[in-house]
Formats: C-alpha cells, sequence, structure tokens
C-alpha cells in the first residue's frame, strides 16, 4: 500500500495550499468507477484521492470541476494525490492530466456533459438512496429514433415507462417532457439524472403517481458549432428550432405510439439550466399543451410573465421553481424565492424549492426531480 | 493543416517497418468518434490515422488491437502517425498511449469490451447498411433491471422490441436471446453489435419475420475476479450460474412482461464466441425450451452431440454456425463447414456462414446476426 501521509504532506507542498480542516482516512471507492477498479476514492468530506500507474511520466495531476491537483511519485511509479478542497456531494467534471495532455481517467465510465462524453465522478451524497437502484418494481428506459419533420434528420430519444406499463395494457398515463443543459444531451437525465431510479423509488413508496418522462435533446449538444450561434451566447437552435421539434415531431409521435393522456392537463414540461429556460419560453407561449412545469436551476415565472400571458396563468397547474442553494446566497436580482411568492399571490400553484448545499450541479437536479414528481399531475 | 508526406515518413523510420502498399490519402474521420472530432481516420484500405496535441509530452503513440504505432511531433505540439499495416473492416480496440501510459482517446466513445469501457475504432465496411440507421420504422432498445432469485441481485438486461411493437397490443412474437462473448457485457449487441439497426433493417426490407430480442450479462463481464475462475480458463459462473439465471430467472421474467410465444418453437438462443459455447451446452442440456440455435465464433454441433442427445435432434428447428473466414484459415480440428455438413446429412436443419475477411471480431457477428435473423422462426 501507499504511504498516504506522505502523500498527503507532498501533495501541500505541490500545492503550496494548506488544507482548512483534518482529512478524514475514510475514503471510498466510487461509484462512477469501473467494475474492481479502486481509485479514483472520495471521502466523508468531499476530498477526492487518486492514484494513477505511470512509471514513465514526469508530472501526473488530476481536475475535479476544472481545479487542477498535484500527484506525487513513488518509487515504483505510482502517482497519488489528495485534492485540497472538498467537493459538493453528486457529480462532478474529473480527468487526469500526464505530461500536460488532459484524457480520460481509465478507471472511470464516461458520462456526456459539457459538450462530450468524458470522465466525471461521483462524491457519495447522504440523501443517495432517493436515486439508487433499490429493490423495488422497476420501470424500462427505452431508447427511441423518431425522424423529425424539422430537421429531416432522426432525433435520438429516451423514454421512461413506469413499472407495470406493460401489464395492465388499457392504463393511460401523463407524460414529463423533461430537458437537459447546455452542453448536455438526451442521455444526462437517465444517466447522470437517474430519473428511472428517482421514479421507481418515488412510485414504489406511494410519493408520486405514475408517468412517462421524454427526453430529448435540446439542441445543445453541439456547442462549438458557432454557425448556429447568433447571440453570441447560447446555440440559437435551442430556442428557434427545438420549440418546433418538441411541439410538432416529438409530442405527436409519443402520444401516438404510448397510452398517454394526449392533453395539457396531463402533460408536463421541465428542464435543468438551459433547460428550464427553454421550459419558460415554450410553455408560456403554449400553455395549452403543457399545463404543469419545472424550472431547475434555470430562472422564474415573474409577475410580468403572468401579465404578459394571462392564459398562462388561466391554464398553468402547477409551477415549480428550484436552486441549488449555492447558486442562490448572492442573487444578482431578486431571490427567485421571492419571485416564486409573488406569483402564488396572483393565484398562480408555484413551489419553491432549494437544495441544501448544492450548486448549478446534478445534486440538485436529483433533488429538484424528486420533490417536483410528487406534485406532478394531482390537480 | 500537418504535413502527412512528412508524418508517414518519420512513422516508418520509427516503427522500423516498410508499407507493403501505397498507403491511400482518403482519411475519413470515424463512427466512433465523439461529435465534432477530425481524428482518428481511416482510409478505404483500413490504414488508420490519429493526431494529438501534447506539446508537453515527449512520446505519443497509439495502439490498435494491441499493435502500437508511434506518432510524430511537429513544431507546435501536434503529434501525428499512420498504422503501418492495415485492419480488417468493423471495430476495433484502440487507445492513445502519453509517455507510457495508455489511456481513452478523449476524441472516441467508450464502448464495453476486454473487461472495461474503453475506446474502440470503426474501420468503414463496405457493408455497413447492413447496421446503418436508415428511415425506416425502428423499434426500441428497452433497459430493465431483473432481480435475480439465483443471484439475489439485480440483472442489467437489454431488449429489443420491434417497430409497431407498441401499436398492435395483442400480436405476440417469438424471442432471440443473444449473448455476448467473453469479457463484453450486455451492451455489446445494442452498441458494437448495432443489433437494433441491423433488425429494424431485414424487417423494412421483407427479409425477417419481426422477432424480440434480449441481451443479458452472460456472467463473463468480470474476468479478472479469479474466484470465481477455477478451470483457470474461463469465468465458472459462465457455465454453471448463467444457465440458472436465464432459464429460472429471465425467460419467466420477459414472458410474463412481453408479448411472446412463450414456448421453444418460437424461442431462440445464439451468442459469439464463449456466449456461442454457453448457447451450445444450455441448447444441448434444454432442447425443449430452445428450438433454434445459432454459434457464432462459438463451436458446432457435432455428430456426436447429436448421437448424446437424441432430443435436441429431434426438437431442433436451425442450428446457424458461421465463422470469419480469416479464424478458419487453419482450422486445429475439422473444419467447422464440414462438421455442419455432416450433421446435415443427420437430418439437422443446419446452416454455415462465412464471414468473408474479418476474424474473430464484431463485423463477423453483425453479418452472422443478419444472416441468421433471416432464417429464424420460419418453420
Amino acid at each position: 500500500m501507499r504511504n498516504t501521509i506522505v502523500t498527503i504532506l507532498a501533495s501541500l507542498v505541490l500545492a503550496g495550499a494548506t488544507y482548512a480542516q483534518e482529512v478524514k482516512e475514510d475514503f471510498v471507492s466510487l461509484s462512477t468507477n469501473q467494475w474492481g477498479k479502486e481509485y479514483p476514492k472520495a471521502n466523508s468530506q468531499g476530498y477526492v484521492r487518486n492514484q494513477v500507474f505511470a512509471p514513465e511520466a514526469y508530472r501526473v495531476q488530476f481536475q475535479v470541476n476544472g481545479i487542477v491537483f498535484p500527484m506525487s511519485r513513488d518509487t515504483e511509479g505510482y502517482w497519488t494525490g489528495t485534492s485540497t478542497q472538498p467537493f459538493d456531494e453528486g457529480n462532478h467534471y474529473y480527468a487526469i492530466i500526464v505530461d500536460g495532455v488532459e484524457v480520460p481517467d481509465p478507471n472511470s465510465v464516461f458520462l456526456y456533459g459539457s459538450g462530450a462524453e468524458r470522465t466525471q465522478i461521483e462524491i457519495p451524497a447522504h440523501d443517495q438512496d432517493k436515486y439508487a437502484l433499490r429493490d423495488v418494481p422497476h420501470g424500462q428506459i427505452r431508447e427511441l429514433y423518431i425522424m423529425s419533420s424539422v430537421t429531416g434528420e432522426h432525433r435520438h430519444v429516451f423514454v421512461y415507462t413506469p413499472p407495470m406499463y406493460d401489464d395492465n395494457l388499457k392504463t393511460r398515463y401523463p407524460v414529463l417532457y423533461l430537458q437537459h443543459g447546455y452542453t448536455e444531451n438526451e442521455t444526462g437525465w437517465s444517466r447522470q439524472g437517474h430519473c428511472g431510479w428517482i421514479m421507481d423509488n418515488l412510485i414504489a413508496d406511494g410519493k408520486c403517481l405514475p408517468f412517462i418522462i421524454v427526453m430529448e435533446n435540446g439542441e445543445t449538444s453541439h456547442p462549438f458549432d458557432m454557425s448556429a450561434r447568433q447571440d453570441g451566447s447560447m446555440n440559437q437552435q435551442a430556442f428557434q428550432r427545438f420549440p418546433d421539434i418538441l411541439i410538432k415531431d416529438v409530442i405527436p409521435y409519443i402520444d401516438s405510439h404510448f397510452r398517454t393522456y394526449a392533453d395539457g392537463k396531463h402533460r408536463a414540461l421541465a428542464g435543468l439550466s438551459m433547460g428550464g429556460m427553454q421550459t419558460r419560453q415554450i410553455s408560456l407561449a403554449h400553455p395549452d399543451v403543457f399545463n404543469s412545469i419545472g424550472l431547475f436551476s434555470g430562472g422564474t415565472i415573474s409577475e410580468k410573465d403572468l401579465q404578459d400571458n394571462p392564459d398562462f396563468l388561466k391554464l398553468n397547474r402547477l409551477t415549480f421553481v428550484s436552486y441549488g442553494s449555492r447558486e442562490v446566497e448572492n442573487p444578482r436580482g431578486e431571490a427567485p424565492k421571492a419571485v416564486v411568492e409573488k406569483v402564488k399571490g396572483l393565484g398562480l400553484n408555484a413551489y419553491y424549492y432549494e437544495s441544501p448545499l448544492t450548486a448549478h450541479e446534478w445534486q440538485t437536479w436529483r433533488r429538484s426531480l424528486y420533490e417536483f414528481a410528487q406534485l406532478l399531475f394531482r390537480k
């Protein structure tokens, strides 16, 4: 075994940093590790420790969320290092850096985020049972290809069907259309988000009604195609082409191939970050199509929105707004919680949820779905 | 642009090799590349060219199927190299090597094989339309979790349902149980194998009857767990525990949750390599459960098998045996084609297929499924 004390001291010297707290020696292998791989690890405080065998390299580092940490070499060629800061519970971007080249860690699985498949790490969370694979009846995640009349190309779509969907062939279900964020894609909610296990658990515990979830690509997964970005910031397709794809192609396909209730009362739209912005845009423009919405770290419905869109106020049955607590510590404008209180005062059935001690990251959004799903399709 | 002539000359010097043929300059980016990534590339002869930006590294190489090729650095820090041999059409293992550390190429997608998720490359094939995403009606690939009475743990299962499965809720279908090879897992047939697109295309072209495909983990995905390997070569669980899991857990689950014909006449078992060996073992022991079988690069049913298992000869409706032509150039024992001819003489409805110019690799198995599916459930 490596001498971890020496390693930590070496890391401190190399990083020129000091620990703000004593690092507990309770490191465990991560759920994002490939089978049988011991490293990377995290401890109960959220510190990350890594080890790479690279006898011929002259410098090995690792990065978490873009923050680079040094590793030190032992005589055999094992490089070991521990982060000099803890990370929040949940999912973070992660890679190793070998002599200046940032590459995926072969010990970890690939997940799509920040414009590519890449390695990520999962810091164990105190509430991870919410999205754990438990011994309960399971739904299915189905992979579909839908030809789009808007793009002339196939859409790659994932659909969650609840447990028992294939057992009683007369039962119909409401549908949630659930969108990912900027530079993510249609795989995010079922993989990093664990939406299938969240739903299976909620349904088994009697906490939510069974419904179908549809996960589409919000046209943001190719962020570096500048030809499609005319405003200089976000992919124009996400706000011009995606609403058309969703309403003209995807919804009709789902309603004709799945046993849905094909009306606005039984149809919801939600998304994280940019998916929340898309949800706001589309649901304000089409309040009859989606009577329930969820905005996870993606804005609010304001008093002005309701004044400008009286049909939205009339038709909307549920407006759910959420953020991670670290996102709203220093809000630039009015705090979203206050905005939600105001629209509630105007008669909107609005809810606000704040994920404790998380930022703009998957742990916030898993918890948001967990809360949102319990409120959906109740009235 | 890099100077490719200089690069090739440098590669030749470094490799100490000479090209047996002139390398054509018709390199194209690969389908296994991540979105927008130019490299790695292959040409029409099957040569592979790669480029990696690594200004601080002192040696960058890449490997295909374990064969390492050098790359040479330009003044900016781009390393470029071309393989000194061509590779067969289809899927191959692939990685980059930075200062001695073999790592996944961040330009490529991850696929599971050889005991881990890793990067692979896809050499374009002359018959790739067989497994292309075409504008035809598509089935679904469904991800399921089935609790096993044998292991006490969840089984991770993928199920292909044919187009229209959800449209006519009275139609029932036959089922093919389709197994991966040693050190592969339940993702192989839908990902590297493209079984969904193969089936969609065959059904659209009127070349095969629609059926369901079930893809399970054959208990071989953790090959380095020596505790489970008592014969020193292959995972004992694959031949002792897996048959139980399949027959006691998976088949009853599929027959009770999907609209199948739940009898041996409408149930087939096939597999590649070790999955073929499992198919042979299980179908000889349970010829009533599976009346049709496919052995892809995984052995044959011999005259002795039929003598020892008279029920197999009586009940079997289709026995399909296939190999890549490169696998059988110098057979160690009797050529599989000759074995198949002999059992045909005993009355078995046996077929032999040989994939041209491929070895023990996915291109052989995609083509095998393409041929096998057309024969299945016809009588």
